[in-house]
């Protein structure tokens, strides 16, 4: 098959000049059964409907300690400022995530390969899986900024050529999430509609959309039919629960003015049957520290 | 008394230089009882501890979408942007507050007499009482921003010249409150202190402060302290719910990237026996439809 073809079949047509559209997902939410791992049948419909599973205490008080202290630790390194997987706050230049943890962090290489974390994944995507992206984000209290209403496959897609949205992120906290302190927001069930985003994709878009995203954004029109449809819910929940949330979920979060910073380790396993292919929407692939290009199944 | 007595006496010292304080408040939060009007005594005791109350349904249905008309009439009028009264949203210049409405509103004139607001301000503050400040909030969705944490005794005392924290405040909601769309945060029980502020005011700090507050915002030592202390609590609630809370309570409220606005009549009532004197750190009083001089006793 050339790129021609695989452009022709594109089921997401993105990044596109004129009126964007809802268009129904072609493909599955959910693609393995409870035979597959430890998630039950009820647990996998709700994820199939809804777009996201929350697990509570994934982690345990001492393994968030432990987790928490090699974030700081990455943080507080030397040469951070130089390092283009460090992204820093817009505004005030603090850490605000750091990528491609898997491959510098040992802990959380060991994460990854957790059947906690390892064998959900496979079992939502019904295949071996692999790491698109891994980072920590640090969201500092009294001035952490949020992220505007996006769904991360839209991205992925354009920018990165993910085939299908086969793939699934799995959010662990590791400070407490409130209500107040810009927790994610979701629209549940939205997972099932992509929205065309309008305007072409800059060159190297992505050294200022990891602060600020303003292409790959859906229109106001579509983000208030979306919320019509499908509500907006909040995770909460304490530090070293998960959020796992399939690649087309729409979402987003708002700033956070409260003394309470908010932390977690970000996952993003694809299948490996959906390895990248050319961007369908940008003139370059993005750098492999934000999207992974080595698809070799991750083994225990 | 000579205004250099009122100095002396002052027990609300702001807009200091050196190390802010937080000064245990001198007077009490509720000064009438059960007797006064129509809030039961395990009511006010709550509000006397907690600094804030909750009245569900205050306005009908029926109401609120009267008031809302009201409301879009009065933004949608000729010779707003000229009007000093209207306060535009810095970065897109729509609509954030009007002012002084209970002159300018027949119905919010009404609303200001009608016995379950009035009531309940008499009863709260023990005594007559009359507005010190009355307006319409707009908080637009997808781009609404909120307001840093604050205490809004500390700048009616340093700017306006009241007294003693004797006045409180009734927001009426408008729209849903959810707990994504900036509504209100409070810290429980923060009314008890007095929190200083830095920093010398501004020559018209009015005129940037209604919206983005740069003076007479405490430090986030303080703020991680009385957090700490006294939690945060989330004004959630229907249209037509009522909050009403102490002047001198410390709150803010996050930005609004939902497709949900947040509307809301805000109305404070001072004590006819707070009345304003010259402003305790500041160079001039602030407009009067900032800070009403007029303490002539509201009555039905």
């Amino acid at each position: 098959m050339t790129l021609m073809d695989t452009r022709v079949d594109d089921g997401y047509p993105t990044r596109i000049t004129g009126t964007p559209e809802r268009l129904p997902r072609v493909h599955p939410t959910v693609w393995g059964t409870e035979a597959d791992g430890p998630i039950d049948a009820a647990t996998l419909a709700n994820h199939d409907a809804k777009g996201y599973t929350v697990v509570e205490g994934l982690l345990s008080p001492g393994e968030v300690q432990t987790y928490w202290q090699d974030l700081v630790r990455m943080s507080s390194g030397d040469g951070l400022a130089d390092d283009e997987r460090v992204i820093t706050e817009a505004r005030t230049g603090e850490v605000r995530s750091i990528f491609d943890v898997h491959e510098t962090s040992e802990l959380i290489a060991e994460l990854v390969r957790d059947p906690r974390v390892l064998d959900r994944a496979r079992q939502i995507l019904g295949s071996e899986v692999y790491i698109h992206q891994s980072r920590v984000n640090y969201m500092p209290g009294f001035k952490g900024t949020g992220f505007y209403w996006h769904s991360d496959f839209e991205t992925w897609h354009a920018e990165d050529g993910m085939p299908a949205p086969r793939a699934v992120s799995c959010s662990i906290a590791l400070t407490d999430n409130y209500v107040f302190n810009g927790g994610l927001m979701v629209m549940p069930g939205s997972q099932r509609t992509f929205v065309q985003c309008v305007g072409e994709t800059p060159d190297q878009n992505y050294k200022s959309s990891l602060k600020d995203q303003r292409v790959g954004v859906p229109s106001e029109d579509d983000i208030t039919a979306m919320a019509a449809e499908h509500s907006i819910d909040q995770f909460t929940g304490a530090a070293g629960s998960a959020l796992w949330f399939d690649s087309n979920i729409m979402h987003g979060s708002s700033n956070n003015i409260t003394p309470y910073p908010r932390s977690n380790i970000f996952l993003v396993f694809n299948s490996v049957e959906n390895a990248l292919q050319e961007p369908y929407a940008a003139s370059a692939p993005r750098p492999s520290f934000i999207a992974g290009r080595n698809s070799t199944p991750i083994t225990r």
